[in-house]
C-alpha cells in the first residue's frame, strides 16, 4: 500500500455526470487506491461510487491487500473455481444498483476480459470513455511526487555516466541494454522499470521504437539511447545520441539540429499557453534546417506514473500548460536506412515558466 | 523481428468459424508476427483474415518495423493527428470486408482503446472470445522454445545462488529484490523482465502475491522468494522459501509439508491425465496434514512466453496434458497475519511423463 487519493478520486466522481468510476490494475488504481495488483488472468476492479462505499472485486487469495487499509472498501472475493468469478461480479454492480447508469472507465487500461465481466453484470449500464477524467487527476504533480521524478533522472543519469565507459564496438545492443539496466537498479532504480532502455546503433537508429538486438556496434555508427529510471512507481524518461568514432559530417549536422531543437523546445513551456507550442518550437527548428519530413513524431508526452500519459506536445494539442504538468522534450531526426538522432530531456511547468529536470551533457560525444 | 507462427496462425483461422483474428501487442501478437510493439496510448493492431493478406493498423513512426518482413502485410499507418486514427482503422477493416464477420480476439489483451476503434470500424461485426484459439497455438512448446526456457531456468537459479550470501537481517525486502534483479541480468536475463522478483518476509510472506516493500528481515521470519528469468521471450518461475536464524517449530513442519505437497504435484504430470491430476496430488497432501485451507491458491499455472497463461493446474481443469505442455507446480501455505510457505518448479510433459527443468534444493536453508 502507498499513498492513496481515495477523497480527491469521490470529489471528482461527485463533480462528473458519471454514477461510477471502474478501474482495473495500473498506475490509476494505485493513484487512487494505493493498491497493487499485477494485470493478469484473474480480473481485479475497484468501482468508485457516487451514493456508496467503494467496491472490489478480486481473487480469495489476494484478500490479504486489504488488511489495514486506511479507508473502508466492500470486497467481492472469487475463487479459484472460474463459475465463482461471474457470481462476484454481479454482486458487487448489483450491490452498488449500477443497472442502467452510466459508467466511466479508462480505455487505455480496462480490457476486454473485465469489461466481460462487468457488461454482463449489468447488461443496461453505459461504459464510457472517462479517460480524461481518471488520468486528469494524475496530470498536475505535487512536491512529493516531483520529489520522486527528480530523483528518477538523477539516478537514470548516473546509471548512463556508469555505463558509457563500457561502451565498446563489437558490443550488442543488448548488451549495453543490459548493463544500463543493471547500473538503474544498483543507483536505486525501483526493480520493476515501466520501459526497458532501447539501445539503437546505426541503421537501427532511424527506427524510433527500436528493441534492443543482435546487432553489433560499429565505428561510423550513431547510437541512440533510451532509458529511464523509476522511485515509487515515478519514471524518468531520457535519451541521448552518442558518435562510435568518426561518423559522416552530415550526423554531426543533425545532431546539431535536433540539439537546438531540443533547446526551443525546453525553452518554450509556459504556464497559460497551450501545450502546441512546446511543439511547434521545436519542429520550427528541424523544418527550417530542412529535416521536417524527418521528424515524423510528436515532440514529448507526459510522464508520471506511466512512461507516456497526458500532456502530449503535439502540433494540435491546445490544452494548457499549467504548473506541475511534467513532460519530455525529444526532438528527433531519422534518415531512412542510415541512422538516427534524438535528445530527450523531462520538464516541469512551474509559476512562471518551466525547469528542466534533467542536465546531463546534451553535446555530441565521441564513443570509441 | 524474431521467430514467426504466420503460417500456423492462417492455418487455425481458416478451421475455425471465425472471419478474421485481431491481435494488439502482446506475447501473441510475437509469437503470430514476429513484431515486438509496446503497448501503449497509442493503438497497433495485427488482423488475420480467412481471404486476405493480413493487415496491420499503426502509428507512422513505427513504420520501419515492417522493412524487411519475410512475409506479406499490408499497412495502414496513422499519424499524430487523432483524426488521423480513425481513418487508418476504417480503410484496413473495410479493405478486409469485416462489417457483419465473426472476429476472434483475446479478452486477456485486447483493450477498450482497440475495441472502440475496431467497433466504430466495423459496427455490425461480431467481436469473439477466441482467446483459447489464439492462446491454445502456444500450448505446446517446440525443441527452440524449451531451449530458451531450459535457459531461463538456469539463470534463474545462478542468479539466486549468487544473491544468496548478501541476504542479512535488517534487509529490506525491496533491497534483496533489487539484488536478485541484478543477478538475473547479470546472468544473462533479457532486460524486459516479465515479472520483477516477490521478496515476502514474514507477516509478508502470509500473502501469495505481496509486493516488496520497506519491511526489513527479522530473525524468526520465514522469506520467501518467488522469481524468474527470461530468455528470447520465455520464462522460467520459481520459488524457494528459506527460514532467517531459528524460527517457530510449526513454520519447519508447513515447509516439510509444501516440500512433499512439491514432489506429489511434479510427480502426478503425464500426457493423456486431466490437468487437475497435478493440483489434486500436491492439495491432497497439504490436506492430510491439516492445512488445506490454508493452500488458498491453484497449483500452477502455464508458462512461456507469458508468466501465467495455460494450462492452469486447478482441480476443475479436465484440459488433457500433452507433451511439450510447460507448466509451475507451486503449492504453498499461507498462515494469515502469520508466515507462509511456497515451493516452486517449472515443468514440461514429457512423451512419458513429466521432467523438471529447475532442480535447485527445495530444503528448508537457514540464513543468518
Amino acid at each position: 500500500m502507498t499513498a492513496n487519493h481515495m477523497e480527491k478520486t469521490q470529489k471528482v466522481l461527485e463533480c462528473s455526470d458519471l454514477e461510477a468510476f471502474v478501474l482495473n490494475p495500473g498506475p490509476s488504481l494505485v493513484y487512487t487506491t494505493g493498491l497493487h495488483f499485477h494485470l493478469m488472468e484473474r480480473p481485479v476492479v475497484v468501482i468508485f461510487s457516487k451514493s456508496q462505499v467503494p467496491a472490489i472485486v478480486l481473487p480469495e487469495l489476494e484478500l490479504q491487500k486489504l488488511v489495514d487499509l486506511p479507508y473502508e472498501i466492500r470486497s467481492f472475493a472469487y475463487g479459484e473455481g472460474l463459475d465463482t468469478w461471474t457470481g462476484a461480479f454481479d454482486q458487487a454492480l448489483s450491490s452498488l444498483g449500477l443497472q442502467g447508469k452510466r459508467i466511466g472507465m479508462e480505455p487505455q487500461s480496462l480490457r476486454m476480459l473485465e469489461f466481460g465481466f462487468l457488461q454482463s453484470a449489468v447488461p443496461q449500464a453505459k461504459f464510457v470513455d472517462a479517460g480524461n477524467i481518471i488520468g486528469g487527476m494524475r496530470l498536475l504533480k505535487d512536491e512529493s511526487e516531483l520529489a520522486s521524478m527528480r530523483m528518477a533522472v538523477r539516478i537514470a543519469q548516473k546509471a548512463l555516466e556508469n555505463s558509457l565507459p563500457l561502451v565498446r564496438i563489437g558490443m550488442t545492443e543488448k548488451e549495453i541494454a543490459a548493463e544500463l539496466t543493471l547500473q538503474l537498479l544498483r543507483n536505486g532504480s525501483d526493480p520493476a522499470l515501466i520501459f526497458s532502455p532501447i539501445v539503437s546503433g546505426g541503421l537501427n537508429a532511424a527506427n524510433p521504437h527500436a528493441t534492443p538486438g543482435l546487432r553489433k556496434l560499429k565505428g561510423g555508427d550513431l547510437l541512440v539511447i533510451d532509458w529511464g529510471a523509476v522511485v515509487d512507481g515515478y519514471v524518468s524518461d531520457l535519451t541521448r545520441t552518442f558518435a562510435i568514432g568518426d561518423v559522416d559530417p552530415e550526423y554531426l549536422k543533425i545532431h546539431h539540429v535536433v540539439q537546438e531543437a531540443n533547446i526551443a523546445g525546453r525553452e518554450a513551456g509556459m504556464p497559460g499557453e497551450p501545450c502546441a507550442r512546446v511543439d511547434r518550437a521545436a519542429r520550427s527548428v528541424i523544418e527550417k534546417a530542412g529535416y521536417g519530413v524527418y521528424f515524423t513524431h510528436r515532440t514529448g508526452h507526459g510522464i508520471g506514473m506511466e512512461g507516456h500519459e497526458e500532456p502530449y506536445m503535439r502540433g494540435d494539442n491546445l490544452q494548457i500548460m499549467q504548473p506541475g504538468m511534467t513532460y519530455t522534450v525529444e526532438p528527433g531526426i531519422y534518415l531512412p536506412g542510415r541512422n538516427g538522432v534524438r535528445i530527450e530531456d523531462d520538464m516541469v511547468i512551474s509559476a512562471s515558466g518551466c525547469e528542466s529536470l534533467s542536465d546531463m551533457s546534451r553535446e555530441m560525444i565521441v564513443i570509441g
